[in-house]
């Protein structure tokens, strides 16, 4: 155990096309303590992934006793397989000082939430969606199909925004970025989030008891 | 009226001595939109000091009417003279757009959170109390008894920081000033202060429209 401040949670959620990868290792970039949280799965590896590196890779048994005992802070099915996030792996990286980054569509961010309200939720919003058009378009990854699909589902997800914690528009990246490290910084300066660790902030003993003593006045 | 998102009321209380007023000039330096309130005083003014820059000087009958009819976000009486900010002016101000940051002691910044929930109340703390005492001396401007007064108020105002919304501990100038620059940014993409104004962060009316119909589902 570290005597590091308890780690953030941080969720990141954003429409395909928004940029939201390059913003992310942008942060982990910026945070050295943060770390992307190893999913699991029941899908098989592919050639190269390594096993608790891109993923904890489990068979089918495994992945649903760890439901039943309510070891996810979120998990889904896509396209036949199943993929979730470890509550206690999350909760033992926070307890080392570490931040975690979650990237995950709306739906589990929304379930984390409910399950560990501590957790940071941003939503990535394009400056429009013509432009997101544009960016879908111009990565030429996608057919027209896909890009169709990703635009109806861009959508959906945008509605869900508003149940976010902060909203930030990617319109210059730059900025957008200033912004996420901003509330990654503003939100352990919270006095919530301090208050049971405030000698881990503060050196001076005095200033501790002060600050202990004051909140039960 | 202007069209940009309405202003944050940003409260910062420190000890004498914590470096609060550098790290207010700083933070006005860098947000051109941020203005410093001006108080009103029923104190007489001093030569060179200018009504409605320095203070708005009044008479005690005219504050005391400005406190009766509910003017005043917080007021306090100093040494016989009243001093007070005014609600009305504040509220045209971030109505226009423009962040304003109050620079007042403890008790006046709880009676602001008091009538304006919305206010973002920061507390910066010295790094302890020895290095306070040392830099009180070190600014040389206090006698002896001055200085244990100020050590004894510090004191008291600390055991109130755990009311504050942000903590910042100012022990490297530059590391807090980038944690006050970061508050104040992460404020303003917080889902609860864009609600009502989607419109003036996102240019899509789409967008909006998506954002608006989300939170009503």
């Amino acid at each position: 155990m570290s005597n590091e401040l308890k780690g953030l949670l941080v969720v990141i959620s954003a429409p395909s096309g928004t940029g939201k990868t390059t913003l992310t290792h942008m942060l982990l970039k910026e945070f050295p303590n943060m770390e992307f949280s190893v999913s699991y799965t029941t899908r098989p590896p592919r050639p190269g992934e390594v096993n608790g590196k891109d993923y904890y890779f489990v068979d089918r048994e495994t992945f649903e006793r760890m439901v039943e005992e309510g070891d996810f802070l979120e998990w889904a099915e896509v396209y036949g397989n199943l993929y979730g996030t470890s509550k206690s792996q999350v909760l033992k990286a926070l307890n080392e000082g570490k931040d975690i980054i979650l990237d995950i569509d709306t739906q589990g961010a929304l379930q984390v939430k409910k399950n560990f309200p501590e957790a940071v939720l941003i939503f990535v919003l394009p400056p429009s969606l013509s432009e997101l058009e544009r960016r879908l378009r111009r990565r030429g990854t996608d057919d027209e199909e896909t890009i169709e699909r990703r635009l109806k589902v861009a959508r959906e997800e945008i509605k869900r925004a508003p149940l976010y914690d902060y909203i930030v528009v990617n319109d210059v990246l730059e900025v957008a970025f200033e912004n996420l490290k901003s509330i990654i910084r503003a939100e352990k300066c919270k006095t919530e989030r301090l208050a049971e660790q405030f000698e881990k902030v503060v050196k001076d003993p005095e200033i501790v008891t002060l600050l202990k003593g004051g909140r039960n006045e």
